[in-house]
């Protein structure tokens, strides 16, 4: 036998993303709040503040929640919709020594909480799904630190998240919150982007269970 | 408060992939041995046998396999190259009853084992990357189930595997073993086919430790 056994060198791993129960789209209550706008109203306004908070305090660091729900047996994923054509995944920036437990509670509970309360409630994180790095002051993220880029200017969690069995959902009325299938999000970068429509490869490994 | 306490339904999961160590591309050796042709040259006779069995046997089931190693600091992947344009990751089609682990150990050894030596030695999983559902009697697959589809052909586990630190390939002369980093995978559908160019955002949620 010329092959040698391998060394254990990898930290233990189980194998497969485990099991995870999917509660129905009609479980979670949608109410309206005032409008939370961006800070920047242009793509280019929005390159200047990451160049200036680069230079003031290094690389930005941000997280994204993949919440996931079930409707007529297919999982769908919660998107925020804005206009008719832009939608995103609800997360954002950490504020500077924030872990990403905290910055996820906060900023999840900001978008999603009822408007006369600004504390941040628990929002149960399940899994590191991928991460995503920006090299320059531009629109391209890559989910892998390019070669020879040394100082990437933003790096990108994106959390798989577990939701309560029933929760309400707040939200800023110049969004919607919209469920949307695995199906329409694959292989359709063009309408979603290259992260989000590459989640339905990325949650694959677990094993769904709808319950009704 | 009006958002209830989730209640805790998942099972435990460790977030992210934790860490995986690569070593480096030289420390494989590569070494040939007699060509090993696909059971069917045409793609048609390919399906027609996928027909066949799935009237005798059910649903086919299949493994691929994800070998990392370092190069020059960054990870790339062992790829079977086939001719100049067809790449494909090492793996194939279990046997009725036969284990994920038995199939893999099986199939990686037949495919880079001494052409003496007919044991399967073992190569250990590190994770469950993807999964692929194939719907119908044909080329496309997709990470899901698609909707209304309750009896797939094919479902395909593509894993993550764990290297030695050194160990040969003996690879079909029929075939090339090639390193591809991650780059040129990423958004490269159109040269790697869905399976393939998704890896990268697999894969960014191991931290990877560079072996020198
Ligand atoms: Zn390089
Ligand atoms: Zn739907
Ligand atoms: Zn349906
Ligand atoms: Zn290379």
């Amino acid at each position: 036998r010329r092959r040698k056994k391998p060394a254990p060198r990898l930290v233990a791993m189980s194998v497969g993303g485990g099991s995870l129960v999917l509660h129905p789209l009609s479980n979670y209550s949608m109410h309206e709040k005032d409008p939370q706008h961006e800070k920047e109203r242009s793509v280019e306004a929005r390159f200047q503040r990451l160049r200036e908070e680069y230079e003031q305090l290094g690389m930005r660091r941000s997280v994204d929640a993949v919440l996931l729900v079930t409707n007529h047996g297919h999982p769908h994923i919660l998107l925020l919709q804005l206009g008719t054509h832009f939608f995103k995944l609800p997360g954002g920036q950490l504020n500077p020594g924030e872990t990403e437990r905290d910055g996820l509670n906060r900023l999840l509970s900001q978008m999603f909480g009822p408007a006369d309360d600004e504390a941040a409630t628990d929002w149960p994180v399940a899994d590191l799904l991928c991460q995503w790095w920006r090299p320059n002051f531009e629109t391209c993220q890559y989910p892998y630190v390019p070669a020879h880029v040394t100082r990437p200017k933003e790096h990108k969690q994106v959390f798989l998240m577990r939701l309560p069995e029933r929760c309400q959902f707040v939200v800023p009325n110049n969004y919607k919150l919209v469920a949307v299938p695995l199906f329409e999000l694959y292989d359709n970068k063009d309408s979603y982007g290259p992260i989000i429509s590459g989640i339905p490869q990325l949650v694959s490994r677990y094993n769904f269970i709808h319950q009704s």
